[in-house]
C-alpha cells in the first residue's frame, strides 16, 4: 500500500458518529457544518447581523479577540521596523482607474459615495443631493490611494524603504455573507512598503509572511500551508502572492493572510520614483500584505468543538473566568469579596510576557447559565467558588480544552503556581490538536482518482465534505485550474516552496511535474 | 480697581515682539498664528492634505501621537467597565431619519453611497453602476445606527448597563478643513451607553466626562474648562451636553470632547425597552461621548513654540532620540553599537508605568538638520553622543522644554538615575506653563465693556487676537448668543458648575445672573 493510499484509507475509515451526547450547541459539527459555525457566533456572543446589509455587528466577546490578535500582530510590525500611518476612506475613481489589473479585480464589487449632502423632499422623506463632480469609492483596499501619497513622499533613495501599516476598515459589496467569512465591511491591517530594489521588496514579502506564520501559529495555535499563489488566484496587480491557508473541521482551506510583492505595478501607475545613488531615475518597488477579521472566523472553525467556541489562551479576551457559586444570599458580600480578592491575586501573574486576564463574573444569573455561557465562549479556564472552596481556601478548575465534566480542586497556592504552566498547556495542546488533524487529513496523492476519492467522493460519498487537503504534483495551466474549480470546487490554494521529488510527474497532466502544490475546497 | 479690570490691564500690557530671534519654524506665533499651525503640522511631519478633497493623511509621527492617546484612553474606559465593540460603516436614511433634531444636525453634510458597484462606460471610464434601493450615508456619529442594534440586546434590566466604546472612524463633509481641527475624515472613539435610570445615565455621563478631564490634565498636560453646554450649542439630539474647553496660545478655545445625556430620546426613536424589576416596560436611558484626533491639533496649539512641536512626555510617540554624531567613517560602527546598548539600557527604564521610548536616529543625513528635526518634532530628550562623549562614557543633553542651547553633560549612569523623574519634570513643567496661561488670559467680567475690550479690541486693537476667554455672570438665552456670535464670534463655551456669586448680575442683561458662563472664540 503507497503511503498515499494509506493515507486516503485513514480518511476514509472516520465515520460520522451520529449518536453525540448532548451538547452546548445545535446541531452538531457532524451534523451539520455551517449551521454549527453560526450558532457559535451567535451564542459565543462574537459578532450579529446588523440592519446594514452586509455588515455585522462585532460584539465586545469578539472584538476582544481582535483586539488581542491586533495587539500581538502590531508588536511583531513594530518589531520588524514597521510604523502605523492613516490613509483616506474614500478613492477618488481617477486613482482607481490608474491600475487595470487591479480596477478588474475590485472595482466591480465597490460602495460607491456619489453625493455630499441630503435634503429632505416634499413628503419629508431624507434624499441625496448635491451630486459629487467625481464619485469615489470606499477603499476595498488602499494600493492605489497610498501609492499616489508615497508618490509625493519618495524623492531620493535616502527616503526608502517606507515601511508603514495602517489598521483600517475596508468594504467590499458582498451578495452572499458570512459572519467573519465574508462580510461587506470588515476590519483589517493592510502593511504597503516602498523599496529601492526587487530584492528587498521580495525579503520584505517573505518577511511579513513569516510573521503571520508565527503569529498564527504561536498565538492562535493553528499550524498553515504556506506557499505562491497561482497566476489564478494571485493579488489583482501583484507579481506575487504568498499566502497561509489553514484547514478547517470540514476539511476545506480558509486563506488566513497574504503578502504580495507589486514589483513596479502599483510605483509605475502611481508614478513612486526616485534618485538613486547612482544619479538614475528609477521606480521604485512595493509590497502590500494583510489580515483581517477573517481570522476570527478561521479561529472558531480551527478550534471549535460541540460545546462551543475553545480559545488559545494567548488569544483569549480573558483567560480565566472566577465564578462565585452563590446559593443563598447569606454569605454573598463574603464571597464576592473573597473572589476580588482572588482575581487580583491571579491578575498579577504572568503568562507570556503579559499579566494573566482575569474576569470575575459577578453577574446575577443561575450558575448552570453562566457556566455553560462561559464554556460556549471558549474560555481557557473556568474557577467555581463556593462558599465551600471559600472556607476550605480552594478552588473548583475546569480546563475548556478538557472534557466539560472533568475538574480539579487546587488550593490558591497550587493555582497560583500552577496556572502559568497550565495555560501553556493549554496553548500547546490545541496547537497540536490542530496539526494532527490538519496531518491526518492531508493526502500526498499522485493521480485523479485519488483526487476524486477526497474531493468528488469525500466523507460521505458524494462530496459534500472533503476527505481534506490534497497535495499533489503539479504541471497544470489555468485552464486546469479552471477546470478542477469548475467540475469539484477545488482550487489550488498554494504552491508549495519544497520542489517536487526528483523524477516526480503532475498528477493531473503526468507531464514532469514543475512545483508541489495544495489543492482544496475553500471558503 | 476690580479684579476684572487689574486682570483686563495686565491683559492689555502684553505686546507682540516683533524682533523675533531665529527661530526653526516660520511664521511665529506672534507674526501668523494660522500659518504657524500648518508648518508645524507639516514639519514635524504629522499630517499632510491628501488627493481625496477634505480627508488627511495622518503620517506616523502624527499617529504615534494617536496611538498614545488611544493606548492611555482605552486603559481609562476599560478600568471604569467599558468593553470595546464594532458597528456598521454606513446607516441606512430611514434609521438617520428616526431623530429628528439629529438629522437637522448631522443630514447637511454626509457623505451618501448610492451604487454598490462600477462599470467602464463607452470612452474606458469607471462610473457609478447598480444603484441601491435605500442610499446610506457614511456615519457621522453613530448614535442612530447603534441606538436601533441596542434594540435588540435589551430585553430587561439585567441587561444593562450597556457600557461599550467604538474606536472608529466618521466622516462630515466639511467645505473648509483645516489639518486635524476639522477635516472632512476624522478618527474617534464614540462611546454609546444604555441605563435603566435618569440617574445613572446622568453617573455615567459625568464619569466620562471626568475621565476626559484627567486624561487631558495627566497625559496631555493640558487644562481645561468644564461646564455644560447651552441648548444652543448642545449635541443634537442630547437632554445636556458637557464639554472640556482648552485654551489655544492664541486665546481661542478648543473643544476637546464631549459627554452627552441623551436622555430617553435616542431610547424611543430606536424603541430602546426593557421590562423592569417592577414588571413595567420601560424607554432605557442612553449616554454617548467622544473625543477624536482632533486632540493633536489642541496638543499642537496649547505647548507648540517658535520651533515647533513640543510634546508632553506621557503622549510623546518616543520620549528620548539618541543622535549619534558622525564626523567621519572612522569608529562609526563602534558609535553605534555603542549607541545601541545606550538605548536597550534606557528603553529598559520605566516611566509613569511603561517602558521608556527610545528612538534611536541612525539615518544616514547631517547632524544638524537630524537635531532641528527632532526639536520641530516635539521630542520631549535628546542626546546627542560623538566618539569623545562614547569614549567618557557621557552624553549630551537637551531638554525640548528649554532653550534650545541649553545643554548638560551627564554619565551613563547619572542618565539612568536621573531620566524617569526629568520626565516627570517636563510633563510638570508643560501642564504649569500650559495652566498659568490659561489663568492669564482668563478674565472675570461684570459688563460688556469689559467684554469688548477681550474680544472686540484684545492683543491689537481690532479684535484679530482676542485677549483670551472671558468668565461672566449670565442670564442671557439664545437670542443673546445669536448676537454675540454674530457681532463678535463669540460663543459660550461652557456653563460651568459653580454658581454666580450671591447678588451678582448677567455682565450682559444685568439680570440676576443664573449660571456663569465661560465666553470665547473658538475653532
Amino acid at each position: 500500500m503507497s503511503a498515499a493510499s494509506k493515507a486516503l484509507s485513514q480518511g476514509a475509515s472516520k465515520t460520522t458518529n451520529n449518536a453525540m451526547p448532548r451538547t452546548a450547541i445545535t446541531p452538531t459539527r457532524a451534523d451539520n457544518y455551517p449551521e454549527w459555525y453560526q450558532q457559535v457566533v451567535d451564542q459565543a456572543d462574537l459578532a450579529e447581523t446588523s440592519p446594514v446589509r452586509g455588515c455585522m455587528v462585532i460584539k465586545p466577546w469578539g472584538y476582544g479577540l481582535w483586539e488581542q490578535m491586533q495587539q500581538k500582530l502590531d508588536k511583531r510590525f513594530k518589531d520588524t521596523g514597521h510604523v502605523n500611518a492613516y490613509f483616506p476612506l474614500l478613492i477618488p475613481l481617477r486613482l482607481l482607474q490608474k491600475e487595470a489589473d487591479h480596477v478588474e479585480g475590485f472595482a466591480k464589487e465597490c460602495a460607491v459615495v456619489t453625493h455630499h449632502r441630503l435634503a429632505t423632499d416634499a413628503s419629508g422623506k431624507l434624499v441625496p443631493a448635491s451630486p459629487l463632480e467625481e464619485p469615489m469609492v470606499i477603499r476595498p483596499t488602499s494600493e492605489t490611494i497610498i501609492g499616489e501619497v508615497y508618490a509625493g513622499w519618495v524623492k531620493s533613495y535616502r527616503d526608502l524603504p517606507i515601511l508603514i501599516n495602517q489598521w483600517a476598515n475596508v468594504f467590499r459589496w458582498e451578495m452572499r455573507t458570512r459572519l467573519f467569512l465574508r462580510t461587506a465591511e470588515f476590519l483589517w491591517q493592510e502593511g504597503h512598503t516602498v523599496h529601492a530594489t526587487a530584492a528587498e521588496a521580495q525579503a520584505e514579502t517573505e518577511l511579513m509572511w513569516q510573521v503571520y506564520a508565527d503569529f498564527m501559529q504561536d498565538c492562535l495555535a493553528m499550524p498553515v500551508f504556506m506557499g505562491r499563489k497561482s497566476a489564478n488566484e494571485r493579488f489583482p496587480g501583484a507579481v506575487e502572492s504568498y499566502s497561509l491557508e489553514a484547514m478547517m473541521q470540514d476539511g476545506k482551506a480558509l486563506q488566513m493572510g497574504t503578502s504580495h510583492n507589486l514589483g513596479q505595478n502599483f510605483s509605475k501607475s502611481a508614478n513612486i520614483q526616485f534618485l538613486d545613488k547612482d544619479g538614475q531615475h528609477k521606480h521604485a518597488y512595493t509590497t502590500s500584505w494583510g489580515v483581517s477579521t477573517r481570522m476570527v472566523g478561521g479561529l472558531i472553525m480551527a478550534h471549535g468543538d460541540d460545546d462551543g467556541l475553545i480559545l488559545p489562551p494567548r488569544i483569549a479576551p480573558s483567560q480565566l473566568v472566577i465564578i462565585p457559586v452563590v446559593r443563598d444570599a447569606a454569605g454573598e458580600d463574603a464571597l464576592l469579596d473573597h473572589c476580588s480578592k482572588l482575581a487580583s491575586q491571579l491578575g498579577s501573574l504572568s503568562y507570556a510576557g503579559e499579566s494573566v486576564r482575569v474576569h470575575l463574573d459577578k453577574r446575577d444569573m443561575r450558575g448552570g447559565d453562566k457556566f455553560w455561557e462561559w464554556v460556549k465562549r471558549g474560555i481557557p479556564i473556568r474557577l467555581e467558588v463556593g462558599l465551600r472552596e471559600m472556607e476550605q481556601g480552594t478552588v473548583t478548575l475546569y480546563r475548556r480544552d478538557q472534557g466539560s465534566k472533568d475538574r480539579i480542586t487546587l488550593t490558591h497556592d497550587q493555582l497560583a503556581q500552577q496556572l502559568p504552566t497550565m495555560l501553556q498547556e493549554i496553548q500547546d495542546n490545541l496547537f497540536a490538536r490542530a496539526k494532527a488533524y490538519q496531518q491526518d487529513r492531508t493526502y500526498h496523492i499522485t493521480n485523479r482518482q485519488e483526487f476524486e476519492a477526497i474531493f468528488a467522493k469525500g466523507e460521505d460519498g458524494v462530496g459534500s465534505k472533503p476527505l481534506g487537503f490534497a497535495i499533489a504534483p503539479w504541471a497544470g495551466d489555468g485552464a486546469l485550474e479552471d477546470a478542477l474549480k469548475k467540475d469539484f470546487a477545488v482550487t489550488v490554494r498554494c504552491i508549495l516552496t519544497t520542489p517536487p521529488p526528483a523524477g516526480s510527474r503532475c498528477a493531473f497532466t503526468d507531464q514532469p511535474a514543475r512545483e508541489m502544490v495544495v489543492l482544496a475546497k475553500s471558503y
